[in-house]
């Protein structure tokens, strides 16, 4: 029983399917671990133990009602819940009480899955951090937005989590805290009662111990049941190496694993060759940049208008850049990144994939800041989906992620692969 | 002083940004005109005179905050407002008070416009209709869903309104009541706090009773002052008539303004030219029906679990089929979007705009159904920017909208058209 809360979502799925595993028992070994780790990870921003139970209890007493059935899943504190505050990691916000669910809690629900609390999130999802901290290590921050998200299923609080990703707010957390973080194509998670920060951007992702639990998730809340098909047929993948034109900006550590996963790969009959990126993507950073800032204006100009005091005063200087920014610069950006997008088969050629650094190096040290996002920044404005593969400990005692990364639209692809990738790196 | 409410967006603010004008005698003039109309219209979901006054004046004794200092905006009740209720139509959100408001109405708000009241919408922004009336004659619809929002400007109530378009709900409404709909390429105009239907569609629009209304407001909203450059430049404008696939779904009023219009276009010294669009087009209207159902079954899940019983229940069933529908198609809806928006450069050639059916004829007799968006359907999947013109009064005596359509991203080469052929439609 002590042991539960290390089940990953597929094997405990199974077993709530088959009513070996009670939803009660499941979530009463995840309680007991959050009640031990909490104080120190701080991973929650809401968390009623009496709510999630009495979610346990009726689903013990009723039918299996989907793939999710029984799970507890950790929800960022951006996602509205009826039941639950939600309060956008805003000061502003403490307490609040959403009208509905959205989307995607709700059809959640729907698959069976319960709801077990809400997750940290850094404020309005935007920079300024939370409160959580990184389970390798509490004096490291475990990366944002989606911290306490990721460091909660690191830290085998709950098997799965939700995020969302405007600049690298899943791939970046799940790779400070060694956690499989799965960034879907844009838009194949319905958005509806999620803060938006960025239309352009924002993405929701999932967090998994597994990419298999990863994809059990998502197939679930995008009623995309070929996402979980995960075994790679025929030969071998073909991965493209691609450094990214942000290379100088990772650390050794990075380099490190950008020599061992290659060879690992190779060792196991992939065909891994170097992809270099052609020049208008070296833009594209500074495109998400603007983009993000320029967006974010607007859909945070009622809290600056209102809340001021109550914002971070970073953040409020940055809403107000983003509200007077050039819509020139801005449409420029979004210019680049229809280029770029157009031009991915021309970067994909004869690869099934390509692995990208998922941070700059292992988590840093602190926590007055979530980390950089600046490996992740173009990738989300790409749309392409990303998933993290965990290269193993760097020189802190950390783990170093790579992400492998897809076509548009070509999520099961990316995700057989990362799941082969992540076996040849584990064996 | 009676007639203030007749005065246009553009006259009104020219006015009262020279102070010969105050908000509170503006708005006076609306309120006075509401009070008399609104019995028979049924236009709003929510007005407080009050408050409405209290806005008015604070902004009369403060200084000119922008380009709408003073304009009462109607905002269709699916934008969350911080001091209305917020309704979405639904008998579930009845009296439902949003923490925030919609990035948009703090837009708004920034630049100076007085949000007036909400406007009604049908439930949840889909097809139940609401209560509203066509001011051309109140057997008819207005058209929907923007239903308040188009009906409360055509029957000068307030000079500007808000709405949404997901198949055809700013653009037929706007034909529907002869007023100035303009439907902006996708994503120019942010959505933060505006309940989703479908995101892969639902596009912020306007209402106003001229071009240079309406891009007056955009252009605050956007940030975007290039798009109230109207004057039309160079030599007369050439113009696509599109008939579509669907104009066989049209009435003969439909195809007398289709004589009528080019004629009096080509009088005046444009190029008109009959287009054809390529035989792929043909299955878009069938590809946004499915998009809508599908995403809107995510969208509406939380509704459905919870509050099925004050859902239509033909709303309910078709939330539930979302659900249900098969994800392969709605993957090759989306296919089939991205393939025809990569043929548009195509569709335009040589001519600046197309000029297409706004809705299948005048609004239809009757109130249970808020009329066919199968005229806009394919437009608001290709992202298009899309602005009605008035083609004048069919034989019911209502107005015949078609709408000028732009490239994606040339909403100013859109709105200009518009205004060169509403003038000499009019001339």
């Amino acid at each position: 029983m002590d042991v539960l809360h290390e089940l990953g979502a597929t094997d405990a799925a199974a077993r709530l399917a088959r009513r070996e595993l009670g939803a009660e028992a499941l979530l009463r070994g995840c309680l007991a671990r959050i009640e031990q780790r909490e104080p120190l990870m701080r991973a929650f921003a809401f968390l009623d133990p009496a709510l999630a139970l009495a979610q346990a209890r009726a689903l013990d007493r009723g039918p299996i009602r989907g793939p999710l059935h029984g799970l507890p899943i950790g929800v960022k504190d951006i996602f509205d819940t009826h039941d639950m505050p939600t309060g956008y990691g805003s000061r502003a916000y403490e307490g609040h009480r959403p009208a509905a669910d959205a989307a995607v809690v709700a059809l959640a629900r729907r698959a069976g899955a319960l709801i077990l609390g809400k997750t940290v999130t850094t404020e309005f999802a935007s920079f300024p951090p939370g409160t959580t901290r990184n389970p390798h290590n509490p004096a490291h921050t475990p990366g944002g937005s989606s911290s306490g998200s990721a460091a909660g299923v690191a830290d085998r609080m709950m098997p799965l989590a939700l995020g969302t990703q405007t600049a690298g707010s899943v791939i970046r957390p799940a790779a400070f805290c060694g956690v499989v973080g799965y960034k879907p194509t844009y838009n194949l998670l319905a958005r509806g009662g999620v803060m938006l920060a960025s239309d352009t951007l924002d993405t929701i992702g999932v967090f998994a111990r597994g990419t298999a639990d990863a994809a059990l998730l998502v197939a679930a809340l995008a009623r995309r049941e070929d996402l979980r098909l995960l075994e790679w047929s025929g030969a071998a993948p073909c991965v493209g190496l691609c450094r990214t034109w942000e290379w100088d900006r990772t650390r050794p550590e990075m380099a490190a694993a950008f020599e061992r996963v290659p060879a690992a790969l190779s060792r196991a009959g992939a065909r891994v060759r170097e992809i270099a990126l052609p020049e208008r993507f070296a833009g594209m950073v500074a495109a998400q940049r603007t983009v993000m800032a320029y967006e974010g204006g607007a859909n945070r100009a009622d809290a600056l208008m209102r809340h001021r005091e109550r914002m971070d005063p970073r953040l409020a200087e940055h809403t107000e850049k983003g509200l007077l920014a050039s819509s020139d610069e801005y449409r420029r950006a979004l210019a680049l990144a229809v280029e770029c997008r157009g031009r991915l088969e021309e970067v994909f050629a004869d690869c099934d994939v390509l692995l990208a650094p998922a941070a700059t190096g292992e988590a840093p040290e602190g926590l007055s800041s979530a980390g950089d996002p600046v490996m992740n920044a173009m990738w989300t404005l790409l749309y392409t989906p990303c998933v993290t593969v965990n290269a193993g400990p760097g020189p802190g005692g950390l783990p170093v992620g790579l992400q492998v990364v897809g076509r548009i639209g070509d999520d099961r692809r990316a995700l057989a692969a990362a799941d082969w990738i992540q076996r040849r790196i584990d064996s």
